[in-house]
């Protein structure tokens, strides 16, 4: 059966593991640091794609960034990896077939495919981590646009200058629904030092102030939900990465729907978790493959 | 050759005319008063359609408001039409096929296969008029979502509870870019009795009151374009609507695009402005007929 290496290229950390046509994961997943210079990713991946190469039918890699599918580089800065991260020529890393995608992109394929918005043709799937991502899924099919570059999350939610985007705009959705948009509510509502980490555990506490920054961060998520749900009238919104099992779902389910002016979705959280870009990948790179 | 009576039915007027396959209207178009009940909507519709049923195959309709494909209803209130809008039963107002589209949606297929997007696969047309709307192409196809009403522009731009929605919320994008919304920024910065034809007026009598309003008008509307183009990565955003022919292309073009993650689009004004509804909904039923 034809397998894959995959890579997950994030801010914090890179995950790779070897995945088949059903979708198993036919070794552990291993994750490492991701290095600080561009450099530095670029050796690592050349050295484990080296490792792999002679029991794969190809490599599939999930990263941060808009992708430009047309010569699989990375279009503009990438505000979580290093710089220059968007001159890595991946293409030179193997002589086997290659696919980039998108993190948030391949995940949203991998849920619609295997995950929690299987047997749906319109899905959202947002991906609340560092930054906030999103795999849109139209009548079927992956919304790309026309250079592969389609759901970015990277819209004003307000014009204060409140906030600064790792975009370079101010007060983008990202910066009041991701992981980081929660350290930044932590310092507010808790102490200056406080950081996202404080609200999960205070909540679990019945601490107040906790509550009241996860409230915040969370009235925001909503809107996003909102926002999404009057744009693609989608079956499901499933929430994935590292900040989807804080959500309060049946609450959030509840208002969002009643704010719309579409019909009612469900939301959902994410079947495969952080193992989701990989995966999603990999489906793409073996579908092409077939 | 094949043709339908077709209507935009607006917050202002209702207009109508007889369209053919090639897109061509066979007769002057009619413009009146929207009635101020919708009983007098239906009742007008009705004395229309007989008037014309004997020489066209289908009656096609472009509206404000969410559709639902399935039964042609709109789905929920719509702020700009009369109460109970939502509840008239449009199948009944013939027996030849009909079929209601969402008026920007409409305005887009018009646009897509006729005007200043055709030749594209992916293109955002944004009505902006009492309220804004958008026609959704996503890889040469209306974006539809699951019940048909995707494209609904109504997202949050603020948290202040500074301008209320028609959708009941508050901060919609709809409040900073309408027309309706150039009418509050004249009220700030010129007069409290200024409206936007007083923006207008100003702009070409070089009023720098007049200016300020339109450029705060403006602003929002560059944010919309960032938005519309990293979330769909379209080659074109075209602005169609009443307000689209004040609008600096030129400039908002340049603005935009440097403010985008995504690859380069093109900001253009609609062909068929004011009529772009009747001949998309048309062009819609035609392509059905067939």
């Amino acid at each position: 059966m034809k397998k894959v290496l995959a890579f997950d290229i994030g801010g914090t950390k890179i995950a790779y593991a070897v995945i088949d046509k059903k979708g198993n994961f036919t070794n552990e997943i291993i994750k490492v640091t991701t290095p600080k210079t561009s450099a530095g990713i670029f050796e690592l991946l050349k050295t484990v794609i080296k490792g792999f190469e002679d029991e794969v039918d190809g490599v599939a890699i999930a990263t941060a960034g808009a992708i430009n599918n047309d010569n699989n580089k990375i279009i503009s800065h990438v505000g979580n990896l290093p710089e220059k991260y968007n001159e890595l020529d991946f293409t030179s890393l193997t002589s086997k077939p290659i696919l980039l995608e998108n993190d948030a992109n391949a995940a949203g394929w991998a849920e619609f495919k295997l995950g929690a918005a299987k047997g749906t043709r319109n899905a959202v799937i947002l991906t609340l981590g560092t930054g906030v991502g999103s795999g849109i899924i139209v009548d079927g099919k992956l919304l790309k646009g026309k250079s592969g570059s389609a759901g970015e999350m990277h819209m004003r939610f307000g014009f204060g200058h409140e906030r600064k985007c790792t975009c370079g705009l101010w007060d983008c959705l990202e910066t009041y629904v991701s992981g980081n948009a929660l350290t930044t509510d932590a310092k507010v509502y808790i102490s200056p030092e406080a950081t996202s980490y404080d609200v999960i555990k205070g909540l679990k506490e019945n601490n107040q102030k906790a509550r009241a920054a996860f409230d915040h961060w969370q009235e925001y998520l909503e809107n996003a939900l909102v926002m999404m749900g009057n744009l693609f009238d989608p079956e499901v919104i499933v929430l994935s990465g590292s900040m989807a099992q804080f959500v309060e779902y049946d609450r959030l389910n509840k208002q969002a729907n009643d704010d719309i002016l579409t019909q009612p979705f469900k939301l959902k959280p994410a079947k495969f978790e952080n193992n989701a870009g990989m995966l999603g990948v990999a489906l793409l790179l073996l579908e092409r493959l077939n």
